[in-house]
């Protein structure tokens, strides 16, 4: 019997996760990434510059590196060709970071979630992984597809907080969105044309664990995750102009949450 | 009589400030920067597609475009090779707002201004001044050396609130720290180490007006900035690990002074 085309597509889809890997880069989100005892960890490429400041992470890591020309660092890795790699570059599977359930019940921290709806540009998710991590948030939530990968731009801008806060890439949003309520959170989308504040959504949730929710810049929230909000809320802005990147939103929200 | 070196020095500077020019680039900040009446305009590059995208910013900003082959862009304008440009750019001279005075005493807006010790990345300025836009504060205030200069990649990032955002450059920061005092300006700095958190020293600062002071990420403020400071705040973390991106602490410490 042939296998039904849905169940080859999930294969397919299952061996190319388990093919995916990525390249990391940079002193320190090398470093850091050596450092982790849950990261796996594939080859190691360095200047021997690099592998010299690198001393205490490659015999952690338990990775021989491969000492490289610094002229020729580029053709040894695929990195775009405005990556500052300074000589450092690691190839690792993404992180597991087990289920939804896992995290958002039983993770370290206070009862708080981030999930982005479509926010794609990895220095913005990069910096709001930084910024949850500080916050003390249970993981950053977004979806397979339309969302930034564990890029080594990302790392970069997270600055070690991608090797220790939880980024969760779920198949579906909505579902995500619904599983998180009969957990017992309290949804909060962020939306510019909200009545409420974000002082006054925060304070209607009381001590509820809350999911912050955030669209991409110029879209915003899609409707389907508006409607699955609990609250919409808005930033109070002084002046007519402007609107907040994302990441800055990010980082006002977890801390009106975290300091509650 | 030969002239003092430090007269030659300032000459020098005087004739340097009056050449500078900046070249914008991308659709947003070439658009913004042509409908500013306040905005001196020297050369407007386009590609024909960006033209006609740019039809009222062009009208309205008195300039004739020079129409560019798009695969000949990089020619014409001396842009960094990864600007995304969006075959747009023009070049400009950096906005006067007027003397520090006149800025933070009559400015619009809340009694709020921005210090910045030694922030050099464009993008963390950028994202700073579209902050203190939303915030609605007075101005950004930074050195003119050590700190990021008005460039288009400052600009792109500022999304528009370069336009509309006083970012004044000022000769010697301590000058300018005493005098938001002498001006009734109460100084917070943000430090790490600090045993008062943002929200208690914004309370004791009652409702004078306030200038957050913030220094570059690694070194934090200067000994002697920190010493000018009225009060030394943290924003209060809930790890161990992890430090916020400066423009998200920025937005963070706005949030908290414009929500007071």
């Amino acid at each position: 019997m042939k296998k039904p085309t849905w169940v080859i597509e999930k294969e397919r889809q299952k061996r190319a996760a388990a093919a995916e890997t990525v390249w990391l880069f940079g002193l320190h989100a090398v470093r850091d990434a050596l450092m982790n005892p849950a990261r796996e960890r594939l080859r190691l490429v360095l200047t021997q510059n690099a592998a010299n400041k690198l001393a205490e992470g490659i015999a952690a890591g338990g990775l021989e590196p491969e000492i490289v020309d610094p002229r020729k660092f580029d053709k040894h890795v695929p990195l775009a060709p405005d990556s500052v790699h300074q000589g450092a570059a690691l190839e690792v599977k993404p992180l597991n970071w087990g289920s939804l359930e896992e995290v958002c019940v039983q993770g370290a921290g206070a009862p708080l979630v981030v999930l982005l709806d479509r926010v794609t540009d990895p220095h913005n998710v990069g910096a709001i992984l930084r910024s949850a991590e500080v916050f003390g948030a249970r993981a950053v939530i977004a979806p397979h597809r339309h969302s930034a990968p564990e890029t080594g731009a990302l790392a970069k801008t997270a600055s070690g907080a991608l090797e220790r806060q939880p980024y969760l890439r779920v198949r579906n949003l909505s579902e995500a969105m619904e599983e998180l309520k009969s957990l017992g959170y309290e949804l909060i989308g962020l939306a510019g044309e909200a009545k409420l504040t974000l002082r006054d959504g925060l304070s209607a949730s009381g001590m509820a664990p809350i999911a912050l929710v955030l669209g991409a810049e110029g879209p915003g929230l899609r409707e389907k995750t508006r409607e699955l909000c609990d609250h919409l809320v808005k930033i109070p802005f002084a002046g007519e102009f402007g609107s907040l990147n994302v990441s800055n939103a990010a980082a006002v929200a977890l801390y009106a949450a975290s300091s509650r």
